[in-house]
C-alpha cells in the first residue's frame, strides 16, 4: 500500500509557494509492535499552520524540512499490530498530519464517534479550532452575560464558535467578516447581533454603530488593522483574547504593532495571549459540553470540504485569502 | 496676597513650548465658608501630567483651557474659615495644581506628618509614583520570590520604587535607565541585580545578558522600541503592565505600536494598562507599609527639586529627556 505525504522542502518567505512543500509517494512500511495504521479521512487547515513552518521560537518546535506537514486530523484504524490503544474500525483524531495514511502508537490521539457528530467536526467545532474557541472565551474572556462581545475572523473555524458561545452566555455578540454572504451567515444562521463586512465597509465606524457603548472582550484572530480599530472601543476593565493573527502569518516586513495599545492603559484593559494546548487536561470536559450544545442545536458547526492531498496548498491559502466558508477541511480518502 | 498661576493656554502638539502654559499673577480672593487656603510648598512633576493636557478621551477629563495645570501638591494650611477638614499649621496633600497658593474645601486631600517623611516624599514614594509602583508590581504584576523583573524608567520616580519593591519581595530585578550615573545609583544605592544604561549599550543584548532565561514580569514606563526588545524576552505566562509609555507622550506622528505583541500569544502572556486611582481606595495600607520599609531602609527615596514656579516648563521637560535624578520636583514656596 501507498502513502502519500505533504513534506515540508522549504521555509516560505511569505505566501508559501509552489517550492514550499514537496508531494511524495512511497510504499508504507510493515508495522512494529505497538503501531497502528491509520487510514486519514479528514486533515484540519489551520492559520496557525502557518506558523509551525517558521524556523523561530514557538509555543512548539517548527516543522522541519523534509519532515511531513503537521495537522490534525480524523481517520479510521485499519491495521494494528499487537498491543494498541486502538482497535481496527476505530476512528480517532490526532496530529496524523498532511498524508493520507499515518503509523502512529496513538500518542496524544483520541477516539471518536462518527454516529454522535460527523467526523469532520471532530476536527472542527469538537476540535482545536474548538476548544481553542470554548478556553479562549470563557477561560481568558472571562465572559459575563451582558458583555458586549466583538470576534474577527467570525466566520472561521474558531471565530464562529467564539461567539456561538458567547450568545449561549448571554453576551451581545458583534462580528467581523469578509463579504455580504458570511455576514449573512452569522446573523441569520448563528444568531450573531450584528456583522461587520471587512472588505466593504469602515470597521471602525462598524464598531462605532454596532457598539455604541465600546467593547468588554474582543477575541482577535487577525491582528493587524482590525486589532487597531477595536482597541480604541475597549471598556474600562476590558479584556483583548490574542488567539492568532492571521493578517500577519505570511508578513514579509515586520509585523505591524497596535498603535492604540494605549486604550490597555486608560482603560485598565488586557491583552492576553493564549495556546489552546495549555487547556489538554480538560478538553473531554470541553468536547462534552460543546456536543451537548450542538445537539440542542445551539452551536452549528460548518466545514468547507475539499478533495485530494494534491491540492493541499491552493486549498490552505484559502485560509489567509479568506475564500472558505466555515471550518476549512481537506478529505483525502 | 498674591497667586501665581500656571495656566493652560493651548493644547501642544508634540513638546510644550513656551505658548503652552500663561504665568499670571492675580490677588487672592478672600475664602468662603469651609475653605482653606494652602501655601503650597512642592509641587509634583510626572508624565502622565502631558496626558492630561490632551483633549482625547482619557481616564480624567483633560485640563481645559485657561485653567490651572493641574498637579499633585504637598503644602500647609495658612488660613481656614468656619468648619474645615485641616486646620491652620496642618501640612496636606492633594491636587493642588501648578500655582504658589490654593483654595480647597480639602476634597482628596491628606494629611501629612513632616516628622515622620521629607515633605517630597509625600508626593513621590509616598504618593501618586509610590502608589503606582506599589500597586502595579504586586497587584498587575502579580510577582512572587524568584521571579526576573525587568523595568524601564528604572531611576524615576515610579520605576526606582517598583524595582526595590521587587527586591523586597525576592525578585532578581534589572533596571532600564539612561547613562552611567543613573545605572550606577540602581546597583549600588538602591540594590537592583542589574542595570541597563539605554543611552550607551544595545537594549535587546542588554537583556539577553541580565535575563538569560528571560522575563517574568516586564514593568514599563517609556513604550517605545524599548516595550518591543523586552517582548522577545517573555518567559511564559509573563506579566508586562503598562504603566506609561514616556517615549510617545509628545509624539506628533502615531504612537509606535509592540510589533512584538505576538510575543504574548507564543508565551502565554498579559499586558496589562493600569491606573493608580482604581487603588485609591487601599493607599493608606500601601503608605503605611512603603513608609515601614523606608524608615527599616529597605526602601530609598530620592527627590531632584528645582525651584521657582516660573520654572514649571523647563522642568517638566526634564521627564522626558530624561535629564533629572529621582523624582522631580518643583518648590513653589
Amino acid at each position: 500500500m501507498e502513502n502519500k505525504q505533504q513534506l515540508l522542502a522549504k521555509r516560505p518567505v511569505g505566501v508559501p509557494d509552489e517550492t514550499t512543500w514537496n508531494l511524495t509517494t512511497s510504499p508504507l512500511r510493515s508495522l512494529e509492535e505497538g503501531e497502528m495504521l491509520v487510514e486519514q479521512h479528514y486533515i484540519s487547515l489551520d492559520p496557525a499552520m502557518r506558523g509551525w513552518m517558521n524556523e523561530s521560537r514557538s509555543y512548539i518546535p517548527p516543522v522541519q524540512i523534509g519532515e511531513v506537514m503537521r495537522a490534525g486530523t480524523v481517520g479510521k484504524v485499519i491495521q494494528t499490530e499487537g498491543k494498541t490503544p486502538f482497535a481496527v474500525g476505530d476512528f480517532i483524531t490526532g496530529w496524523g498530519g498532511v498524508q493520507t495514511h499515518a503509523i502512529t502508537r496513538g500518542e496524544q490521539y483520541y477516539k471518536v464517534d462518527p454516529n454522535y457528530a460527523p467526523l469532520p467536526a471532530y476536527i472542527g467545532t469538537l476540535g482545536m479550532p474548538g476548544m481553542t474557541a470554548y478556553f479562549g472565551i470563557l477561560r481568558e474572556g472571562q465572559i459575563k452575560e451582558g458583555d458586549v462581545v466583538l470576534v474577527s475572523g467570525a466566520a472561521g473555524a474558531v471565530g464562529s464558535v467564539v461567539g456561538q458561545i458567547a450568545k449561549i452566555k448571554g453576551c451581545r455578540v458583534i462580528g467581523i467578516a469578509g463579504g455580504a454572504e458570511k455576514c449573512a451567515y452569522l446573523i441569520d444562521e448563528l444568531g450573531f447581533d450584528g456583522a461587520i463586512d471587512y472588505k466593504n465597509e469602515s470597521v471602525k465606524k462598524g464598531i462605532k454603530t454596532h457598539c455604541p457603548k465600546g467593547i468588554d472582550v474582543y477575541f482577535d484572530n487577525v491582528g493587524g488593522e482590525i486589532l487597531d480599530d477595536a482597541l480604541i472601543f475597549l471598556r474600562k476593565n476590558a479584556r483583548v483574547v490574542i488567539c492568532g493573527a492571521i493578517s500577519q502569518y505570511n508578513a514579509t516586513s515586520a509585523v505591524e504593532g497596535p498603535k492604540n495599545y494605549l486604550s490597555l492603559l486608560v482603560n485598565r484593559a488586557s491583552m492576553k495571549g493564549m495556546v489552546v494546548l495549555d487547556y489538554a487536561q480538560d478538553y473531554g470536559h470541553a468536547m462534552r459540553e460543546m456536543a451537548g450544545w450542538m445537539q440542542e442545536g445551539k452551536l452549528k458547526s460548518r466545514e468547507d470540504v475539499y478533495e485530494g492531498i494534491e491540492n493541499f496548498r491552493d486549498t490552505f491559502l484559502r485560509l489567509f485569502s479568506g475564500d472558505k466558508n466555515g471550518k476549512l477541511v481537506l478529505k483525502v480518502n
